[in-house]
């Protein structure tokens, strides 16, 4: 129960927030909102919701922000809010995945710390440029890989690096889901619109949710594959994206992975799982039960360690809520990463660096999950050969 | 994804919540508070939130309240606050359970709304009182029963009630835990410690727990109970309440129960359970997995329903707020009960009465509550007779 | 992998078994020749398989008798049986209920081992009758209480007798099926039909299904209960015995226990359970998934103990076959009863007593069950009053 | 509860079987031998059960053996079963890999059909030269490719040809074991020893257990793969073969799969997994709980199909003995290979053809298993590329 609490008064300490996309209709956007709420770390001030004015407007007057900070367009919004007094310290970008780049270059000038969803940019030229300027701005950057959020992986993250499972030889990760068994998009839903798009989303399957089955093994493990060999393939007919991904990885290490990622597994919702094992044990962990963890000491039988619960270590104690048996799912993960982001932004107020403790994706995991993607791309293209990462 | 989107600006739109208990160490009144920020429907404003001056103090500047709102009192909070213009609608009375009657009546005759956790009183008399004042008073009253927030609960109420399992026979309820396996209330644990006092919480796991229990199962199957016989034991040496309680239940229909809750279970942590079967099928559902439900019409296999999965109806999609596989968990179904307590309100501020489809348990919930740990403790202190409730 | 081996030739090493009941269509007595079959330790070489004599020629022609050693009577069997040099040592009695005194007391007479199913007998009287002769000839008498053959249960068994789980508190064992759900017996179906006929079964989910449960918790406890509050109910029009069985337990120590049992739960195939929980720990098993035992030592997660798996121990370990992982089912553990009356048997025929740890169930056990359901139906009939049992 | 029921007298109506291979200290042995028994159509008879002639002797007398028919050589006791008038029939081969051809071959030769354990060589070309001859002999074959006796993966391979998911997609298959993620081998053990010398296994774990999973994947789907890539990898230092298994397939019709097996992921015992989706469902099973089939028919929840539960259909009826709940396991699903084989030889001795029901993995399906091992082996040696099958 660490993270609730807020120190100081008004809107007042809490971090101004400023929101790029998510207006009526959109899924993610909501999803930032309410994880921003739940800790009470954020106020929501500004926003540039949509691309159609109406919906802007609309959107803006559902969610109570002032008429004069809903912006029709983020550079307008990015220009004013950085010069107002009270302008907002912080902005979601949650548009579909080709403008995030854009978006977020406008905030950085600005000097307005950018939560970007995942992936960082459609193209690796465009997160590679995008992330010398982050690095030239100074300004704090954050994507939004939430599965680093729930307490359990942070848990298998701690336990691992103390050696808990030895010497990692296995990663076997897993992103199915199902909702793109048929040709969904052909319907006009509007997830399935633009997920599917090249244009807009970049990539299908690999970059919607393969990336995230790539964030968890490196988070979790701290290591990063060297080479890859990836089978991509598009099932439902005239869809123009990959809707599977089977991906054969290799660590500097000698270790060895399998991804696979999929949106046509009826079945499946969103069954992101790892495993891992190492030289003294192994671990698992799956996001539809995610206050569970798997632990196996090689010689031991199986252990249940839970959120909360006697076998839980601080890493996963100072982001929990509430106690053993009770569920945090999802929107708590994400919320998590809010907070984390939260902490760092108060430091900066305060003119401080970042709490060491707080941790929360950044612009390197954002590259690095860019350079995933292009590398399946690749691979893929080339017949499914081996490539550099 | 109906829960999300506020209508109207300002604190504007959302609800004047206060809170009376909850300050610093509590842990019911830090639910009470995500839950109500979750859905961005209340703004809390005031306090009376520790009989401890300076833990009120400190903990009302933790949640930003205006000092001249934090209160050393409930009874001058009640006051005060009906007395100004922007006085909270809404409070939330979250201390231990023998103040709950006390604090509601103040509040219930100041004209402000009632959001009371269970159970609703440590006794009998004062209970069946309180709910002659509310009805008198004409005040909104609720009662934090939150498993009754579950969208998969509210599916299987809304299952039983299409009668998708015929005539109800059979009612396997359980809550076990296992945190008062040891006598933890020596070590000074501020929980145990006035969860296992009598003059504090009035009874011990039937009241904790087993009350919970109690009314989940009148939730989903929209039956109550004539008869019990209850056998409840404190298993621990110098504990002064019961921390195992053992309920067979008669209904009226004829339909057969079976209760258990227990505080000394190793191995439980929250693992409420629900399983109910009639004369054509039956459910199970379990908190600690709460986003399934499984559903055997009998004569076909058993079926997987899940939260905003393809086999959920409408109960469960207004108070969905994220897509399927993406658990929701506590705070999210504890957020749903505070979201239709906001709607009905909102609709009380428009002259209207309660929406139709607002569902959150009230004072009938909450007497039939107390009613029920009345019979188990006449039935258990008479030998583990039958009684009637 | 300790049970296969057989250590002398011929039928030779053998034991020379009969069979009463279990003709064609039968069920159970086929699985008394599976089990009996398994570890190669007898040798099925007589029966009066059928009352109907066509049936019991067919049945015995189908098994491979000699026709001559196929009897239309279980008396002339034991009889004829007992006559023979190269007699059976050992009859299975696979009758209906309400039949097994009478068969055995033919074979105790005639001074062959007797293996009978559950329940020992339709009448208290009848079991007490029954145990009496049985201690007077001083034959062999077993009970297949067959969930007593699974090394995980022999695991609990072993880890409460070792105080692993510390003083017992609380017995939550239950035995749910569905298959009786609607009126079966009304179609004539053979196992329905004599399973509800008072006067075959004597009793109906209580002594077909409860009496298994209860065994189980007893011998995993290593405790019998001293009094019982018993609700017996029969939820389908016209059925002449109970479907479902809600009884409380108290033991001498102060422990408590609650049996349910049922054959009108939609969803449950033959879900029996036993969870049990003490001072220093809890238990659980599952007959769907026999080869898992879940072991919590009060203060530390929860642990997975597997059937030859490394948290297993010798009590397990002398009872499996193949390696973990691979599970071994309900046939199994009805054949390790057999091996260990094979081992039983065959020290009899050395003139040696039973070696100490062979373990199955005998005539005290088949007592108590029956004393059980006896108890039961007592409550039961008195308005679920507690009786002694 | 189809299997049960022999149809003839004496040893008579049984199979006679002898057994090369299998004495003291092996595991794979008894499994056959268990197998045969516990439908009761085979009768052991004949066996040279060691290279060493005193655990031969020691074996064979366990086992009841006639002492003549006990031979200290494979060869001998081909040429001497065959000669005799109630020489044995079939003969099961259950030596290591690196013997099963040429035994195999000493049998076909003299008229004895061949129940062979997998893989079937040790080398490609081995395993073709036995097919021609098998093809020339005339004789029957069988490998035991023993999950196909499994009856939810008949019922999977029988839904799948029903075409009840549609058209393939995804196959994601896996066999995760732990009992060699130390240097066992280095103790001596005996499993350990063989299993992990390329002189007599051929490969490691993608020969020992991978082949397994190749094998279940083709059965299932009634598809082969044309292509693989395969990354084997040795993780246990100064083991001489391959212990994890990574695979990519592609199927000729547009399929896609993957391959995992290991012998070094701690918390797996024999986690044998298919995965199998196509363009209107998917399917899965688990090994370790292999009464359980789960199956989503697209836009329809997940169900549950049980053995003997109302969801099976013929082909898992015709090979289940005792009803839904009751588990069967591993030795009954390799019984039931047994048990078709039984049909099959019956089939001979009248002169007919094998039974169109039947189903028993042949000589086909060993030389498949064994062309997998080769290109996974050729792959893996090539850099991992891809190459055909």
């Amino acid at each position: 129960m660490t993270i609730e609490g807020r120190d100081d008064g008004a809107t007042g300490g809490r971090i101004r927030l400023g929101m790029v996309g998510g207006g009526q209709g959109a899924f993610i956007g909501g999803v930032h909102r309410m994880a921003a709420r739940l800790d009470d770390q954020f106020a929501l001030l500004a926003g540039a919701l949509s691309a159609d004015p109406d919906r802007a407007r609309a959107s803006a007057a559902d969610l109570g922000l002032a008429p004069e900070r809903s912006y029709g367009d983020f550079a307008e919004m990015a220009r004013a809010e950085a010069a107002r007094a009270d302008g907002i310290e912080a902005v979601a970008v949650v548009t579909p995945n080709h403008l995030h780049c854009t978006v977020a270059r406008a905030f950085l000038e600005a000097g307005i710390a950018v939560i970007c969803d995942k992936p960082l940019a459609a193209d690796l030229q465009d997160a590679l440029d995008l992330a010398d300027m982050v690095v030239r701005a100074g300004v704090p950057f954050f994507v939004t890989y939430n599965y680093s959020g729930y307490p359990m992986v942070r848990q298998a993250r701690e336990m691992v690096a103390a050696g808990a499972i030895g010497e990692l030889r296995v990663v076997q990760v897993e992103y199915p889901q199902d909702w793109l068994t048929e040709p969904l998009e052909a319907t006009g839903q509007k997830q399935a619109d633009w997920r599917t798009d090249p244009a807009r989303a970049g990539a299908g399957c690999i970059g919607d949710i393969g990336t995230h089955a790539f964030h968890l093994a490196g988070f979790v493990t701290g290591l990063q594959p060297e080479s890859l060999c990836a089978d991509l393939t598009t099932f439902v007919a005239g869809r123009r994206v990959d809707d599977n991904v089977h991906v054969l990885l290799r660590y500097p290490t000698g270790a060895r992975g399998m991804l696979w990622s999929s949106q046509v597994a009826p079945g499946n919702e969103n069954a992101l799982r790892l495993r891992v094992y190492g030289s003294r044990g192994g671990l698992e962990w799956a996001q539809e039960q995610p206050n569970h963890l798997w632990f196996t000491p090689f010689g031991q039988p199986t252990r249940l360690i839970t959120r909360a619960g006697v076998g839980a270590g601080p890493a996963a104690a100072r982001v929990t809520r509430i106690p053993a048996g009770h569920p945090e799912g999802y929107i708590e993960g994400f919320a998590t990463l809010y907070a984390e982001v939260g902490r760092i932004l108060r430091a900066r107020r305060a003119g401080e660096g970042p709490p060491p403790e707080a941790l929360c994706p950044g612009i390197e995991d954002g590259l690095r999950g860019v350079a995933f993607i292009d590398a399946a791309l690749r691979s893929s293209r080339a017949g499914s050969a081996w490539v550099s990462l």
